[in-house]
């Protein structure tokens, strides 16, 4: 048993009220207000899991917490707007809960985010430190929209940012989300876009499978963290970037009018009709089978 | 360290956005959308903590995650429109999640909920069989909003159902969240109303403390559930049933139109201006101190 084949039987069955417009299985769900869509996420962080439970400090673990929500909104070119926010712990120190909702409190004022509702209980001892969760909702123009499903066939794939050694670089702590890059390319320059936190590799398969194209990556040309080999950019996990589609047709504008020099932007590879759900290199070897596999934190 | 004393410590440093109406600290937040208010609640489920782990079906654990929830949206007067769950477990059996999602849909489809995001984690083995989260959103109108705070001096004190006694009883599993008689009572009846999850006593209390008033209470008429004391109505927690202050002008109206013949609707005290945040009887003695301690999930 594994994450992603428990969800391919579950998601099926979830009924959707017509209203929403993307269900389960985005980066966010999007509801038709009217206007505009309401985007709603929630991702959860479990110490000993997504950070060393002894030696993280409480205030990092409380603003990677609503980095990594903030950065499913950036992937659907959406503005952050209000989060709830679950504690089950079985540690006794007030200090560390107070340090986690600063880290929170001051990450959500960055972003103008309101922390509006939340639980807090007790874990029994001996298991993990805690599991914290976070739901986000913003909101996005309704032609913003980017899912992953709108990659289309000779669209050229870019990416945000590096990849790999995400962990002993300190970057999975200390990632800016790109919430900015989101909202400047959505709509404008791409309409299909996702954010990378289970390797490059596996979410670059996820953008082919939902949009039922192939792709080939130039391996060559995925910027590295530094201090990371290839397969750990392919594989690491925690990056936060953002991968997006771009039509030929808006490259040239695109890379003209780039306007965070701190964020690189590369082109990594474009979509192909043939090999749907297929990652491959320029030799034609698929990546997503056999040598590399993508980060889960739902393992066997 | 309580959860009480804790939250008196965060919850102030919270920033609100200004359409945020209600902030955390009651059932619900909520938020203006114009013509109505947004929703939004979360709540936690732990194996060990709020069930048996080892012998409550997957289903009914699914099924209490969704419906705590919605016993919040009943306090504020309002209906459910969407949920986000979180799954971590250290379990492997895929029945169990299957099972688990079976239940929480199953559930969903009754009151029309849409299940539009998640999330799933493992947890290291050793501690509690898993933590969940479920996040409801759902609308009021905007007369339709009860806030624990609308309380007036000289109101009675109502309640619905039955209170103690829900574990044996499995009350705690098998009960109806009072989403119909929520939405019957918000506006027309009262405009303050709230779950009692956590006790009779503490719930009473709360609401006592967030309108400045205090509450006799009519101990003698409060009804208990099947092999229930007056102690365990009082503290055990898990009724899920609403409590609520009506004006007396409202009364006669309200015991005559109460179309929930299943449903005990029960005066059992009334509001004073006096000994604001206090629960007592009718012989003065102050209930929220000394004999009786509320429920908390959060303990020393």
């Amino acid at each position: 048993m594994n994450e992603i084949s428990l969800l391919c039987k579950i998601l099926p069955r979830l009924k959707q009220r017509d209203e929403i417009a993307v269900g389960p299985g985005d980066d966010c769900a999007a509801i038709d207000m009217g206007d505009n869509y309401l985007l709603a996420a929630v991702d959860q962080l479990i110490g000993g899991v997504h950070y060393i439970s002894e030696t993280t400090p409480a205030a990092a673990a409380g603003a990677k917490l609503l980095k990594r929500n903030l950065s499913d909104i950036a992937a659907m070119g959406g503005v952050p707007l209000y989060a709830l926010v679950t504690v089950a712990s079985s540690r006794k120190e007030e200090e560390w809960f107070m340090g986690f909702y600063d880290g929170l409190e001051l990450e959500a004022e960055k972003w103008n985010v309101s922390i509006c509702g939340g639980d807090l209980s007790g874990l029994p001892a001996g298991g993990t430190s805690e599991v914290t969760t976070l739901t986000i909702l913003g909101k996005t123009a309704k032609n913003h929209l980017c899912l992953r499903s709108g990659a289309k066939p000779g669209y050229l794939l870019f990416c945000t940012g590096c990849f790999g050694n995400s962990l002993n670089s300190g970057h999975h702590l200390d990632f800016v989300p790109r919430l900015k890059e989101g909202e400047f390319l959505a709509g404008k320059y791409t309409t299909a876009m996702m954010d990378v936190s289970d390797g490059l590799l596996l979410d670059a398969c996820r953008m082919a499978t939902a949009s039922a194209v192939g792709i080939e990556l130039w391996t060559e040309c995925i910027p590295l963290r530094g201090g990371a080999t290839l397969e750990q950019a392919l594989t690491d996990g925690e990056d936060y970037e953002l991968i997006l589609a771009v039509s030929p047709d808006n490259v040239p504008d695109l890379k003209r009018n780039w306007p965070f020099p701190d964020t690189p932007l590369s082109e990594i590879g474009f979509f192909t009709s043939s090999r749907p759900g297929q990652v491959f290199d320029r030799d034609g070897n698929e990546l997503n089978k056999g040598t590399y596999k993508g980060y889960e934190h739902f393992r066997d």
